[in-house]
């Protein structure tokens, strides 16, 4: 029982940092974890990639513009197939600075587009450190 | 331009404890949030809830296993339409504990089944502190 379970589990393949880039730079909408005074958050967020960098836009008055300038963070991108079981997962992790709305890309198509309501004046961006990711294979 | 823009985007509402618990229950795949000496981590997992609580199935000599037993993590579940630009997530935070073999509930049903192959004997149980959840509705 035990044996045939383990057949019918997926091989997980590390992704290379070229791949990572793509799967990121496709996406618009990924998981932002900070640490507020008792430990990690995680929430959903659009995200844009511009020269290599990550840029979010929060509300300045929200839980992220609290916790999140000048502290390490992470996003992850995932995609996953709840009916193959397999799917692929990129995180970035970096420490965030706070982008003045003059430094922003000034093309619009670079930068975040919030899908939530409300103002999102405030806009952090993720100098990554690192880049990495995972596929699961299906079984 | 930008009075357009806000309007095609969707309200936020604030899911209620049960709503939370509902769809908690209902999933098998999440992603946990730990810190490593660096910060944030965010990695998709398996999982399955029993009596409230969270299980995790590990591996012994992971990174999860090094890092977040009887520390904060956070599990974060979603489901996200990319096409129309709502979805929900919720969020369990709370502190881990290894959970012993013959501490795991007796129905296989209740324990987690993880996608990946490989050992993930080292079980660890969230107890949560806090259940939130939020509604991010088509604009």
């Amino acid at each position: 029982m035990e044996l045939i379970d383990r057949w019918q589990r997926g091989q997980l393949e590390i992704l290379s940092e070229d791949e990572c880039r793509d799967l990121l730079t496709s996406g618009t909408v990924g998981r932002v974890a900070y640490n507020d005074d008792q430990g990690p958050v995680v929430t959903p967020v659009n995200y844009s990639v511009n020269d290599g960098s990550v840029l979010l836009a929060t509300s300045p008055d929200g839980q992220l513009a609290r916790h999140a300038p000048s502290q390490w963070v992470a996003l992850e991108v995932d995609e996953i197939d709840r009916d193959e079981h397999s799917g692929w997962s990129v995180l970035v992790r970096g420490r965030t600075e706070v982008v003045e709305y003059a430094d922003l890309p000034a093309s619009h198509q670079s930068r975040p587009a919030p899908w939530a309501a409300g103002e999102r004046t405030l806009y952090l961006r993720i100098a990554p450190a690192s880049l990495s990711g995972r596929r699961l294979l299906p079984a």
